[in-house]
């Protein structure tokens, strides 16, 4: 039987889930895509649902796999369950994962992030550099549908966690905290930590709030042409995080 | 006087301006925002049109400077005309730039990058370090309103080209090619250029041509965890950009 309507209940409880709130109330999110699958596969995901179109072999593959009846939609409802224009799917309902203790590692903070693109990036790289997460304030849900999609599904496999007090919090894990800085700070390249980093990365309008600043051990900044120019918040963390990283830091490109 | 009726001329023409067709027939596009203005300010852009809110001080203001009498429109026009859902203007009609001659000098060559939002990126990183810019194949059209959204209005303020024969281009202007690969490279801090680079970025699902990596110099990779995760194309383009300029290529970083 396949869905074609998007007030079936299925599909308006999917639908919710693009809200925090409905996020809240059912301790689910979605993941999307081929690349959702295959994270859904490799991290053991919690998996409740899984829509796909008819032509579907991945999605239908996975449901079989996993010994769960798919939820075989049309286009036009895959489309309203996704909440973009063109999604080829598969869509799975899985449980939200939880956020982890932080540890002693490196570490990219979020502080105030508020772009899901930006968050998704930020984490796909910290995936590929082998660094860990960790969100404060205002930084957008790591687990809503957009900064899923924009991570690639990375972030279930990185190590994430939930920040109240980003300056007690940092040091009480043992981190040496680096706040990246738009202009004023050390070239990022001469930053040389003795402790696992905690790259404090802010919003892209308003930069680090002032007492995260004043707290830190370092103020780094990325060397530009002039003044007049910026970074994307996203590119800023990872050419960062790669540079960090390569100073001997238990980075990647050491 | 107020538009407010998404049928009035003015807007019409500007809708056609999101679409390739109507910036070829009009040799127009689109700046939005504060930035779009500093950068039409800068770069002495050919405004043609400025649309504003009737309370818009830098739009309103800009017109003034400009001798151009602004177009005022209501918030639902403006979010028409500007094809986003919250645009906050203002928002210039102004002649498309031209593409430049490709010169000796560090230059990203973007082939098949069809993403808008990483063309985009990719122009504002490369503002940023002081880095020419190419274009390609199937990239996506830098001048569209959306690229230069994505690039804070950077795109006018960078040397940019439109090359037919990759290869054939890049060896005539005296460049270096080194191709960005996702994996079987060298390091890319290991990259040591005689001549300025003419780094190589690929499409986002196919990379690059194998006839444009095979006549390449260098192979270079970004070390990554492991083969499984993947870098965006605007994150890559970015890290490989700091770090060939800092290896003594007349980079930022060096």
């Amino acid at each position: 039987m396949v869905v074609t309507s998007t007030s079936n209940a299925t599909i308006r409880a999917v639908r919710r889930l693009h809200r925090p709130r409905g996020r809240r109330e059912s301790g689910r999110t979605l993941l999307e895509g081929p690349n959702g699958v295959e994270a859904a596969r490799r991290h053991a995901a919690r998996v409740r649902d899984v829509l796909c179109l008819t032509d579907d072999a991945i999605g239908l593959g996975f449901a079989d796999d996993i010994g769960r009846t798919p939820v075989v939609v049309t286009e036009e409802v895959l489309a309203a369950a996704s909440d973009t224009v063109h999604p080829r799917g598969p869509l799975l309902v899985i449980d939200t994962p939880s956020y982890q203790t932080l540890r002693s590692a490196p570490t990219t903070v979020l502080v105030d992030v508020s772009d899901p693109g930006n968050v998704g990036t930020i984490v796909r790289t910290a995936a590929a550099f082998g660094w860990d997460v960790a969100v404060a304030g205002a930084t957008a849900d790591v687990w809503s549908p957009k900064v899923l999609r924009s991570s690639a599904a990375n972030a279930l496999g990185v190590h994430i966690s939930a920040l109240s007090n980003v300056t007690a919090d940092v040091a009480h894990a043992g981190l040496e905290p680096v706040a990246l800085v738009v202009d004023g700070g050390v070239p990022v390249a001469t930053v040389e930590a003795d402790a696992p980093p905690a790259l404090l990365v802010g919003s892209e309008a308003h930069g680090l709030p002032s007492n995260v600043i004043d707290a830190a051990s370092h103020r780094a900044t990325i060397p530009m042409r002039s003044g007049v120019e910026s970074l994307n918040a996203a590119v800023a963390a990872a050419v960062a995080m790669y540079e960090v990283g390569a100073r001997g830091c238990n980075g990647p490109a050491a």
